[in-house]
């Protein structure tokens, strides 16, 4: 743990230190939960969307792509479901002032419990060595067993309290449990209310009325308001589907894990539209198209798992996530739900509208089925930059930081360095930048011994180092150094663009995911 | 004029019904103000950012970007100076309920006195024929020197008394010009009182106070607060720029003109920071550099021109406009101003923190000036799709409707036709879309006449479509037909890729910007 939290710090000093991500507002003490991509987040994050997206939308003839407002018509977010049961059950501390989502004093009651089973067990496996049967040790002995009663007998409690939405009940369990105040250990506490995670604004300035606005919570709803204008504008027939990126908001009580879960957040979703009754293959399909595109950036297929739920939200009838493995254990990466007719049958009834679609192969009309594929933008970059940064022990002894993005995500796909400041060494090596910044974001840097730069550029993230020596005034060749493998090549100038096309170029990528 | 409105309204419908741009939530009767891409607007926009992106970039080896949130700590906006000024002069009519801005209720009068002096005009050249000195007439005729003197007076004193914010003087030239509800006729008008533009939500929900916040009415903010941080991890030297795109909201009272002026829209800004005292050679470069960013797409010249600023904002020393020819007239496009130091010395004073860059040539620290350039994204985009769009008359008599996007912008670049739904030309289409497909968004038709198909991709702005047919199975050749020219040539299946890429390519459009 204390490993993992080393690990996890370490991550985001880094992301501050190489201008990938800042704390918003940092000059004026920050804005909590809410991070700004720097020069280099700004460019990875912009590649991670681009990466999505060409296999979404460029490489599937039956998928279009939207960019609908964050600003939508309220009757929305009646017709979701947001503004009725967007919520977070909310508690007072009377005391301290402080407030907390009830939910998660009671799950980390549970988190201290299951913290004791572990030291039980360490200590069994330390008195036992290499005869310790840890399965059967969780059946047999009688205070861990107790233990783990108390756990499920907490969660069902909390989960049924919460279903049946009765909150007096979630006071009575924390009030019994006697669950106090992080802060000031008091256990004076109000009762708990539901808090909306709506951000709500109003829109316009006229005399009667000004209309209440959300930001949305989802980008999903943009989706389903604008199905039938895109299916018929686009000539589409079902199975089809629409992709969009975009913000979303969500006025987060508990926000943490940097920008892992932040009140402002970026959203990749596809909703595709099917005939009712064929959603389980889709949902099949869809889980084994999205571990693919994962797969493809070729961080180790041991880091990403499915999850399935199992408690289904109102919407769904089937429900999993990727989940992949983040500096603090496993979490949602992406989502994948069977969302059934619930949103266009929901968006008929409020807006009086009918969203149905004529199959001419059934010759019928039907309001499509949904599968959604909807993934965080934000958790993607967190996803890529914590699994790259590595430190690496050296042959030498020394260590070295190094970042190892996947090559067609990095911000820079080159770095051109000329060996000296002199001898025309800096004007071939500007000549070579002049040429390639046409194809790539490219870096030049002459400061520090040669060795230096290529550490700097190893932290950046940056696949390729160029290297203009007296040689190459003599023979146009330039030595290219591998961040990944530190091998160093002497090859023509005129070789370093194909040289980096073919490590970086999104075509070549994109291809492993088919 | 009216012909103007009707071009207008013609850009309106294509756009939709083509899958450029709906209203948002157009089910729920639509959003005022607000807009949603659609599936080819959305590529549209995309390319668009991505040309601005890359010539900002990617070209400019000391210019990074940036992509900070939309939500900001507070206090940025009273250091902006937007928490106290940002406000439109704004009064109730009593009798109507309707709301109005005070300024444009009082320049909408002078426009009709305006439209007097455009009618005496008239007139008189009706008379006098080609004997007709205008400049003459403006200057002799009693009754138009007499309008013009009243419009001066007007305009004058509503600038003096907004500017020494004495709004109970621009209620009493309302009263005195006798300017009446548009809407009612009714003169019973309330006092007039500043309106804050900013959409303000709340953050948070901790018992004792929530944060106000605002979302951002313009992303410049989120570069100057972020100034030292990008600088130092980036080791960059003055000059240097920081490019940014993202979204900004602001609650305009009467807003219209399609995506011209809408609440929630984006932008794409530069802000170039400098020694102080060089700006005005900064501001002169960055206005011929941004002008050949926008001839380079082939717009016409004649469709740009500059407009600068009478009236300097309270934080520059030189502004201008690029102004587009849009249906409704030249209007403003982007901006350039010279911003000196006035965020960052603000931002030092609100948040206690120096901004300050050690200039190591000068040996000396200091506050930079900034050179900004800002272009709204949805006016862009109004201004390519609107002068895209042609009704052209055909030899044969007939008009064909096409929409001549510059190639590198459109969503799709080809559309691939079998001739006949049999005999294996659909297999062979399908066989080149998929090859064709990991370079380029591509469509397939295979409804209709092909006539009506190659119609259809003009209206779409598609730059090519591939015919297969059946001398294509003999001899590995297809026709391509160029949507400007209607040309249509015969080329071998293996050269349909490069003579695509050849129009298309970004890299060969941006290097006509050098």
């Amino acid at each position: 743990m204390a490993k993992q939290e080393d690990d996890f710090r370490k991550v985001i000093s880094h992301a501050k230190e190489y201008g990938y991500v800042f704390q918003s507002s940092e000059i004026y003490d920050g804005l909590s939960a809410v991070y700004d991509y720097a020069q280099n987040g700004a460019e990875l994050k912009k590649n991670i969307k681009e990466y999505w997206w060409r296999a979404m939308v460029q490489l599937n003839d039956n998928i279009v792509g939207l960019d609908s407002a964050i600003f939508m018509h309220p009757t929305v977010w009646k017709a979701s479901g947001h503004v009725d049961a967007f919520n977070d059950p909310l508690i007072d501390n009377k005391d301290s002032k402080k407030r907390y989502r009830a939910d998660v004093l009671v799950e980390e009651h549970a988190a201290k419990i299951e913290a004791k089973i572990e030291k039980e067990v360490a200590k069994a496996q330390k008195r036992f060595g290499d005869a310790f049967d840890k399965d059967q040790f969780l059946a047999t002995n009688p205070r861990v067993v107790g233990y783990q009663e108390q756990i499920g007998t907490i969660l069902k409690r909390l989960g049924s309290s919460l279903e049946k939405e009765d909150l007096a009940d979630v006071k009575a369990l924390i009030e019994e449990l006697e669950i106090a105040c992080p802060l000031t250990g008091s256990r004076n506490w109000t009762d708990v209310k539901q808090f909306n995670l709506m951000f709500a604004t109003k829109l316009g300035a006229s005399a009667e009325n000004a209309t209440d606005l959300y930001l949305r919570p989802e980008t999903a709803q943009g989706i389903f308001v604008n199905f039938l204008n895109v299916q018929k504008t686009s000539r589409m027939k079902i199975p089809f589907g629409i992709a969009q990126i975009g913000k979303a908001f969500r006025n987060e009580i508990v926000a943490r894990q940097f920008i892992f879960r932040q009140r402002e957040f970026e959203q990749m979703e596809l909703q595709f539209f099917i005939r009712p009754g064929t959603q389980l293959d889709w949902y099949e399909t869809w889980k084994e198209k999205r571990m693919k595109w994962h797969l493809s950036l070729g961080m180790g297929q041991e880091n990403y798992r499915f999850h399935d739920h199992e408690q289904l939200s109102h919407y769904a009838d089937a429900a999993t996530d990727i989940q992949f493995k983040f500096p603090f254990g496993f979490k949602e990466l992406e989502g994948i739900h069977s969302r059934t007719d619930f949103d266009l049958s929901s968006h008929e009834k409020f807006s009086g509208k009918k969203l149905q679609y004529f199959d001419p192969e059934l010759n019928e009309s039907y309001v499509p089925y949904v599968l959604e594929t909807s993934i965080g933008v934000d958790r993607m970059f967190l996803a890529i930059f914590s699994n790259s940064l590595i430190e690496e022990e050296l042959e030498n002894g020394t260590t070295r930081t190094v970042l190892r993005l996947p090559a067609v995500l990095a911000p820079n796909k080159a770095a051109v360095f000329p060996l000296v400041r002199k001898d025309g060494l800096p004007e071939l090596a500007k000549e070579i930048l002049e040429d390639l910044k046409w194809d790539f974001n490219v870096i030049y840097d002459d400061k520090d011994a040669v060795g230096r730069r290529y550490r700097r550029q190893d932290a950046n993230g940056t696949p390729f180092c160029i290297t203009v020596d007296h040689q190459s005034l003599e023979d146009q060749t330039v030595t290219i150094r591998h961040r990944d493998t530190m091998e160093q090549h002497r090859v023509a100038i005129a070789d370093v663009k194909r040289i980096i096309h073919e490590e970086v170029d999104m075509k070549s990528w994109l291809k492993r995911i088919e």
